[in-house]
């Protein structure tokens, strides 16, 4: 027997999802994962990089939860909480601006921006960067501090690194020319199987272009070259700062190959914001 | 502004396309081109190897157009006419079950096969196969005769080769086992550049099963391996009995990738008809 499912295809920066909405109506379904493999699917499905669905909460007022197009479960994405926020409130599922989506990572906030009847930006509150060394987490000495232009030795070359967590693992570096960063070669190298990052770690480039405007270009672990990594781009802004190339409470423009997010790292809270685009695709029915 | 399209999605053995039906309601939208690399973007459009219109004819029933990703025009699609087949008939586009298509390839028979209101499988005339040696194109002599097991020697091996065109030029080696077949050999060699095909040729492998049975894997010019092609299994169907291992008149079953589809050679009107699943994926609107 055919399910008609409801759904919504968004991206934000070319990072796509099918948003299933289960507050306005429940629908019966096989299991999350299953469904997620089955709407994912590019040729036989609509085809996305997964399902989001939008669940009620009794922490925050809308709760995510994200499925990757293999069926395994995501923690948290920045591009699918814009995403999850546009949604909300163009369908009522929040009367305010400002609001809170729980994740499996925890409760985030997140405000819109309107342009008209629409919600065109959200700024998503990302919190605090972690820096601890072992909490990253990174491999080596000391511990308990945060590691900033650290010199390590890949493949008989020396480089400089400043690692930052923003849930998940990121290492960045800076150089003069995006377009010759090594990513092919240091991409692979640590991303998924060095010692020196121990759970793996998202590789981040980065060219400084003004006082307020980056380059960032990510080899992501797990997946390699991608157009957009939205914690990426918050930690780009975290290393620049802590490498003194740019300045707290300041908005930074991160260009990233799938477009921009502006990223500031509050001094008043420690918290970082990311506010960028979220765009409905299309919407209908699929046939499960 | 925003346009909104109405669209269905659709895929005959995974092969997928964006349905546009313009015979229903006029649409306001961009060239035809523009707007087939848009809805077929994986990420920021609905995702699909490209779009179909369904339009109004003056020769027959109805007329159909495809767009590649590329944007680029094909002139026919095996797997793309079931499912404008399916999409007329449950649409009221046409009242009969037998009715006819035009693409740009010419005028293309259609029976539609009924699962209580639904489409479930469609048949496709697919017309008479071109055997003439100068007319599928293959360099060589005598260039008036069909090329039945023709001993060619690639990379310094010797295989047997039999050609046949469906409208687009196939290349078919009988194998014994379908998991030994050299298609990462042949395929890159023979598809895109040997001067045997002058216009290229699609290079398809065949295991025969049982009598009535054949697996069959291809390598298509300008795509490399895919799931399914509908006039290469018309062909490998062909070539089997052209080599007398398969019998006219009978229906054989070509396994392929992406799933199965009936082939039978008439010795009557000496056309070929496929007969394969067509199936709705999902349907929407678009916002262009």
């Amino acid at each position: 027997m055919v399910k008609n499912i409801p759904f919504t295809k968004m991206h934000g920066l070319g990072n796509c999802y099918i948003y299933i909405d289960l507050i306005s109506r429940p629908l019966e379904m096989g299991t999350y994962a299953e469904t997620a493999v089955k709407v994912a699917d590019q040729n036989t499905g609509i085809g996305a990089d997964g399902m989001i669905l939008i669940l009620p909460s009794n922490k925050a007022d809308v709760f995510m939860r994200i499925f990757n197009k293999d069926g395994s479960e995501a923690k948290n994405c920045g591009n699918g909480l814009r995403c999850v926020a546009k949604y909300a409130f163009e369908h009522n599922l929040v009367k305010e601006q400002k609001f809170t989506i729980e994740t499996l990572g925890g409760i985030v906030e997140a405000e819109i921006i309107l342009a008209g009847q629409h919600v065109e930006r959200v700024t998503i509150d990302m919190g605090a960067p972690i820096l601890e060394r072992k909490n990253i987490p990174m491999a080596g000495n000391p511990v308990g501090r945060p590691v900033i232009k650290e010199s390590v030795f890949l493949e008989g070359k020396g480089y400089s690194v400043t690692a930052v967590s923003m849930g998940n693992p990121h290492a960045l570096f800076f150089v003069d020319n995006i377009e010759e960063a090594p990513i092919h070669e240091l991409g692979p190298i640590l991303a998924d199987t060095h010692p020196l990052f121990p759970e793996g770690v998202n590789v981040g480039f980065i060219e400084v272009l003004t006082d307020n405007t980056i380059e960032y270009r990510v080899w992501e672990r797990g997946s390699g070259i991608t157009q957009a990594c939205g914690t990426g781009a918050c930690a780009a802004v975290v290393a620049g700062i802590l490498e003194n190339r740019l300045k707290k409470d300041q908005n930074i423009t991160v260009h990233l190959s799938g477009g921009d997010l502006d990223i500031i790292w509050s001094s008043d809270t420690e918290h970082v914001l990311m506010t960028g685009a979220a765009t409905t695709i299309c919407e209908g029915t699929f046939y499960l």
